[in-house]
């Protein structure tokens, strides 16, 4: 038997397939939303519907936008022959909000993942390599430094020494205000390596 | 300056206001809703909308239903002079998910709880009382053993009780399977309280 109405049920499995919501938190935000005024759900379900429809790629660094170029790509303060390459619109996000880099940026939507059987071709590798026909000084690789993000990082590097472009890889190491000991091997050994002179 | 699209940052405002949804986790949402299908974006949004528009209060029970009278107010094989009184229509749900209870149900919506500024008046108690003019033989009390759950309990004794109905409260106690240590006090004391014969 439907213990609840049918339309509660739908809702609560189509919450469902929302990425860390189970049975149980579906059920909790399907009766928050009946709770909710018929307005806020009706702006809820249209901001889904919206984003979806208005949202597309930047034709040239691949971000996520509403334009056919992104305000970063068709800004003429931008220094546009530094690209830094990152995995996923929110990380371009993050280093947009440090403010400081004035060069542009490539979107990979994904990292290089065989396990997974994402290779070379299923993410936004081959618009990068389009965008070195022209005049580019410097590519930033700014993947994640898990082993998707270091593989990445290392196709990306072979493709484009060969083409005379100055390839930098952003420092792995202890982050600021990290607690030494919290932290893992891996990051401890890299930081020693990575050691500077002061 | 606007990170990303006005779309997403719309989209993760949204998704922000529901219950247990930091800005982190609404970012994470809204970027899996820009990677789905269209038709699946679609069908979570007016499963939200046609949830709320469809579904309202049973006119006996207050249960949440997308008909007029619930399917159990409705049944003749329900003993309908027997209410159990739960704090929510997922109460009511956990409880005919177990299947043995024949009576029927009354929703209240929340519970008594003068801190939050929720009084006798706000949850659906009159409802209720208005209920019991018909002929009923008891009344299971099936409130949460919260605090609040307790003292709506109490004041729904106090009603009832003079009007010569039969007025009971579910057990509180160990729950089976429960690992003694790891109870609470009260919890402890109550199981101690109510102990039976065997």
């Amino acid at each position: 038997m439907d213990y609840y109405s049918g339309y509660i049920t739908k809702l609560i499995e189509e919450l469902s397939t929302l990425p860390g919501v189970g049975a149980k938190t579906a059920g909790r935000l399907a009766f928050h939303i009946l709770d909710m005024p018929k307005e806020q759900v009706e702006d809820i379900a249209n901001a889904m519907i919206n984003a979806k429809e208005n949202v597309k790629y930047c034709k040239t660094c691949c971000t996520l936008t509403d334009q056919d170029e992104c305000p970063i790509c068709s800004s003429k303060e931008r220094d546009h022959k530094t690209i830094m390459v990152v995995e996923s619109t929110k990380d371009m996000a993050a280093y947009e909000k440090v403010g400081e880099y004035k060069g542009v940026y490539h979107v990979l939507h994904g990292a290089i993942n065989p396990m997974a059987g994402i290779g070379q071709n299923d993410i936004r590798l081959k618009e990068l390599f389009e965008r070195l026909k022209d005049d580019v000084n410097e590519v930033i690789i700014a993947t994640n430094s898990s082993v998707e993000g270091e593989a990445t990082a290392m196709y990306i590097s072979k493709v484009v020494k060969p083409l005379g472009i100055k390839v930098t890889r952003i420092a792995s190491g202890v982050p600021v205000g990290g607690d030494l000991e919290c932290i893992d091997n891996v990051t401890l050994l890299r930081a020693l390596q990575g050691r500077v002179t002061v």
